[in-house]
């Protein structure tokens, strides 16, 4: 179904800090329409309110730029069940937030993302981020790394759907 | 704050199976208001539809019952990442619903339960069943066990707080 809305939501889902990057199109190529990070810290309250402030966070981002879909990283642990079970809590609520809206959820791998963006799976972090800046023909390398991170999932969708 | 409310929504999280039980007082004994399991399976939907029916299900709860708070049992996972994961997300919803009713949420190890109902942190599943019937006054053993499940932990925090 194409409803001409090809804007992307890409999330790197974090409970600590979970970046965020928007995607649209126009005249058929990418552009990057807003990039962050959502940062929540013991300082920020207890873990309902911090979770909160990420749906919270999620949501405005949905309403504001009501993205045909979601992009997050699929999550892989191998030993840190600690941390694993933070970042999937945050994980929940940000795909809840899309559910509420109606906006289908894709996930993506690290490896999907970097073949994706830079044509190999074996890419590293400051090559991404150099091929992102350059397809989004943006000024600087995007920052936090967070923020990159999200434009990257939500590159990595457009590029996905392009491909098929 | 003693509001006069001390009902409590006791959650054994789940993403297949999520056991539920609210608790009450009345003339100072504690009373079983309702109890039960929110299931979803693969047939139900995809995981954001699953985890957007787990949070309406609470949501309702809490407009029903208006608990005073969410008592939720604390996980611990060694192995299964995949399991802990897809439960996190699940615990994630549960914990967004009561922030977003500004509800206060207490977890409680197997052990703590165990503790506060049956007086033994070594108490068998069967024990526990048997000594919730027996407080609740009900009839008979609480079916599924996941509804059994959150029933002790509403019932725990209940004993949890009168012991403090």
């Amino acid at each position: 179904m194409n409803t001409g809305n090809e804007t992307v939501l890409g999330i790197d889902p974090g409970f600590a800090r979970c970046g965020y990057g928007v995607v649209g199109k126009e005249k058929n190529t990418p552009v990057a329409y807003e990039w962050g990070c959502i940062e929540t810290t013991p300082k920020t309250g207890d873990t309902p309110v911090r979770l909160l402030s990420i749906y919270d966070s999620i949501e405005n981002l949905i309403r504001t730029y009501a993205p045909a879909c979601l992009a997050c990283e699929k999550l892989f642990f191998s030993r840190n069940t600690t941390t694993a079970m933070q970042v999937s809590e945050a994980k929940g609520v940000i795909i809840l937030a899309a559910a509420k809206h109606q906006i289908p959820v894709f996930e993506y791998t690290p490896k999907q993302v970097k073949l994706a963006i830079t044509g190999s799976g074996l890419a590293d972090k400051k090559q991404i981020q150099m091929m992102i800046t350059r397809l989004l023909r943006l000024s600087e390398i995007p920052q936090p790394d967070d923020a990159a991170d999200g434009l990257a999932l939500a590159l990595c969708h457009v590029n996905w759907m392009r491909m098929r």
